[in-house]
């Protein structure tokens, strides 16, 4: 299986990259790797297509949203979080339906604040939210056999500890089983939460 | 209790309109109605609450978004649902909450379809998705006691009988009682659904 991984350089993407590189022709991109994409603009996920053919499974751990509340978001965030990882991700799969083989997956990520929403999760509960509601309807008309879902993410110990938040967290090594078993399994249209 | 509906000409908005304006003083709101408004235009919706201080409610049933599979969806069709039914209610939300008098409320429409979702249905189970998500995560951080609920309608028997999709559907008359729960209850950050 040859699979392209979008933010393979962030923490869950590179356990994501380690989790499948041993099995499978794994093709790492982001904005500062080889394959170089910036999913808010959507000319540059065309080109990443051309450049990389006869995907298999294409997997997205990317996107940019504003962490804060009402009061703290301005119009600027709102667009942000609007045109990169909401419609970035969604151009994923939008101009990447036909550079799939048949058979081929998207998975794309949301996260647990969808679910778990806090007062200072205003964008990415609603970003993520979604997601989801994209994953669960455009995964019902895609032809050839193509599949699409999410993994929602929970918090990630490495991160959580990054950030001073404590030893909570789930480790970024299981949460990439998510990845893998979306890639690796049958569903189609269904958020995968460890959570 | 002074109640501002957008969307106010509708068959669910007459519906709205009709349960509440015996008990209630009821300003109707639309593109076409005596107070004006374009939720797709962020000026439109400064200047409609400029014209209507000291609301105790404010209840969205408004938004546009295309329906369409995933092919049938086009760049302008992306921006016309992002713009208008999200970020219309959204910004109903941002920019009224300084005109809501203390203990007010919002209650905006998502619909059946962001859980029901169709492969005809990617906008609008997208859209509605992030409506929900808006709301369970926006509610948790207003001031003064307002609250923040949507309403996620089914097909409603009026519309299903002019599209020609026969005699299914839950007439509006009935869809109208959750607004009014959303108004009168105390719920906050709460999707009320009646399927």
């Amino acid at each position: 299986m040859k699979i392209l991984i979008i933010g393979a350089t962030g923490t869950i993407g590179s356990a994501v990259v380690k989790a499948l590189n041993k099995k499978y022709e794994v093709i790492s991109a982001s904005r500062n790797n080889d394959v170089s994409v910036d999913i808010g603009d959507p000319d540059s996920i065309v080109s990443m297509y051309r450049s990389q053919p006869k995907l298999d499974a294409v997997i997205s751990i990317t996107g940019n949203a504003t962490f804060g509340s009402l009061d703290n978001l301005s119009d600027d965030d709102f667009t942000l979080g609007l045109e990169n990882k909401l419609m970035g991700q969604v151009n994923l799969v939008r101009f990447g339906r036909k550079h799939l083989n048949d058979g081929g997956s998207f998975t794309l990520t949301s996260g647990i604040l969808a679910l778990r929403p806090q007062a200072s999760s205003v964008m990415l509960t609603m970003i993520n939210s979604a997601v989801e509601g994209f994953v669960r309807s455009a995964a019902l008309g895609l032809p050839r056999g193509l599949r699409l879902n999410a993994v929602s993410p929970p918090m990630v110990k490495e991160n959580a500890k990054k950030l001073g938040w404590g030893n909570g967290g789930v480790p970024s090594v299981e949460v990439a089983l998510d990845y893998v078993k979306a890639v690796e399994g049958a569903m189609n249209g269904r958020v995968l939460a460890s959570f």
